[in-house]
């Protein structure tokens, strides 16, 4: 079944059932002029926003709804964890071409109710209209952040050790077996592949380092480890250095890439859309850092190396030899995939 | 030059300049994971959105980037205008084809920076991102309402009164010229393109309304007159009866309906876009309120006819007779061109 069959206001009533799953404070959700909601007084609203293009950032025959409608959302909560913040509520605009099945656009709503529910967010609101050849998906996350505990980019300091909360490469590595047709059909490849089309928004991780004393600068890794954290670095007016034998790769992304021939830690290096949190941490604060996170998740964090005053990013070998890498990553307007 | 000859980030840079218009209350603007900013405290925070597409909603080549980006942001003020609110903060997202002029955005900025600066709204963040062939553009616009004087769609009563605050159907006519390519060489159709491309959103009639006593509910004109009071019926569980003789027409629109054979008011009930505010009005309160808006603004609500508990939309004729019009309105998922 086609959208235009039932009209934008049948899809509406069909798509809200389960968008608000945390009532408190909200005054009006879908179906006025704007949503309606209160924050806890005094707190700062944190805004995200991520627009999604077919034929761009997914392709709608490679990608069930459920995971588009997962992975769009999941983006946005990514840029509320890399501020320490709590995600609230969140608007999803789409553009749906004639083509597009009623069925994949519910499923899509599905996806985003499925992350939204675990993280108590609610979809308050939209735009649903029409779009002559791509599928459009444009979502905002509202959000709040304590005062005085935001994460930014510009908090780094020469000195400060560089931490990432996860393994790097693998969302790269399941994109290369989607894009190769190649089935997951071992446990590895369907880890691989669920990392790309199903990552983990680090919102808990988010919100516990921006609550511990000498956490300076955070971003989230989606274009790349060494594109965004040279976003700290401009943003900070500050250098790093990157450790090669410490950039935190899996197992299952060794063997991986021992299979196609891939250098494992320039294939993690490069990788996007990991959506692990990247930190700075005051040294004297490292020790007593790492072992509350450690109490709280039950696993690490990785240390990369140090932010320097160099205003470089370097890459350093296990032989000491330092290489300035050029900076690899995604580039939206230049062509490539973005995949889903 | 195209987009893809700078990048992403240098782009931001040339567009951000003039996008801070009230920093007070803003902790982050663009360039970080989120946008960060405080409401004062207690406040509701509304958050409207609106999706722009391509061939849908607008033609790249038949308007400015300046009059598509004012426009684009107008629609979205004129939401929160429809709640008796305040915007605060515009959130732009903009997915590129490859064959877009970078001129032709910094214009389409420069739109958005002209409006938002009269109405002191900041442009705080967004997306900036590619597409294969269409220019999308999503806004997503956060206010605030002063607890307990928001307008909602669900407070309409039998025996309100329905007020316009503006002639309704001067955006169709332009968006008629502008389709059938009549040159606007006359103060008339100047005006009437004028009042397509360029609509005033009603801030500050919204925001006057929204705390007068007897003001019941409202809602902006967007998809036409009897779309848009249809939606403040189904949420009242209301009907209405309008007055034909009532309807708001400028002498320019009768002109331009006597000159291309349209009943003027038939034209004026199925216009789109007039972005005017209709409100319903506790009838008792009605002399006073009529008196302080005109003290206030210096022109008079329109009196459209009153709220009922029919359930039913009816239009009554001079010689008395009632129809229950079919509403017609703008379908996003019709085919037809949402004109900007």
């Amino acid at each position: 079944m086609k959208l235009k069959e039932i009209g934008e206001f049948e899809f509406i009533d069909r798509i809200r059932e389960g968008c608000l799953v945390r009532p408190e404070g909200v005054l009006l959700a879908i179906g006025d002029d704007a949503a309606a909601f209160k924050l806890p007084d005094g707190e700062p609203v944190l805004v995200t926003t991520d627009l999604l293009v077919e034929g761009v950032h997914f392709l709608r025959n490679a990608t069930s709804g459920f995971n588009l409608g997962y992975k769009a959302l999941a983006v946005n909560l990514s840029d509320i964890a890399a501020m320490g913040g709590v995600a609230n509520e969140a608007f999803v605009s789409i553009a749906v071409p004639p083509d597009c099945d009623l069925e994949f656009l519910e499923d899509l709503y599905k996806g985003m109710r499925d992350l939204a529910g675990r993280h108590g967010i609610n979809l308050l609101g939209g735009d649903t209209t029409g779009s002559r050849t791509d599928l459009v998906i444009n979502i905002s996350v509202v959000g709040r952040a304590p005062a005085g505990r935001m994460l930014t980019r510009d908090a780094a300091l020469p000195g400060d050790r560089i931490f990432a909360t996860g393994h790097l490469g693998e969302s790269r590595a399941g994109l290369h077996l989607i894009l190769n047709h190649i089935l997951p059909d071992t446990e590895d490849d369907s880890a691989l592949v669920s990392a790309h089309i199903l990552p983990h928004p680090s919102l808990s991780e988010g919100r516990f380092l921006a609550g511990q004393v000498g956490v300076h600068a955070a971003i989230d890794v989606s274009d790349g480890l060494l594109s965004d954290l040279g976003h700290i670095l401009t943003a900070s007016n500050v250098g790093a250095r990157i450790n090669r034998e410490a950039v935190p790769v899996s197992p299952r992304l060794m063997r991986f890439c021992s299979r196609f021939g891939f250098n494992t830690v320039d294939y993690a290096l490069a990788g996007g859309e990991d959506y692990v949190l990247i930190v700075t941490v005051a040294a004297k604060q490292v020790e007593a850092l790492n072992r509350a996170y450690e109490g709280r998740f039950g696993k690490t964090l990785f240390d990369l190396g140090e932010i320097t005053d160099t205003g470089k990013l370097e890459v350093v070998d296990s032989t000491g030899r330092i290489k300035s890498p050029a900076i690899e990553g995604w580039h939206h307007f230049r062509g490539e995939l973005n995949g889903i």
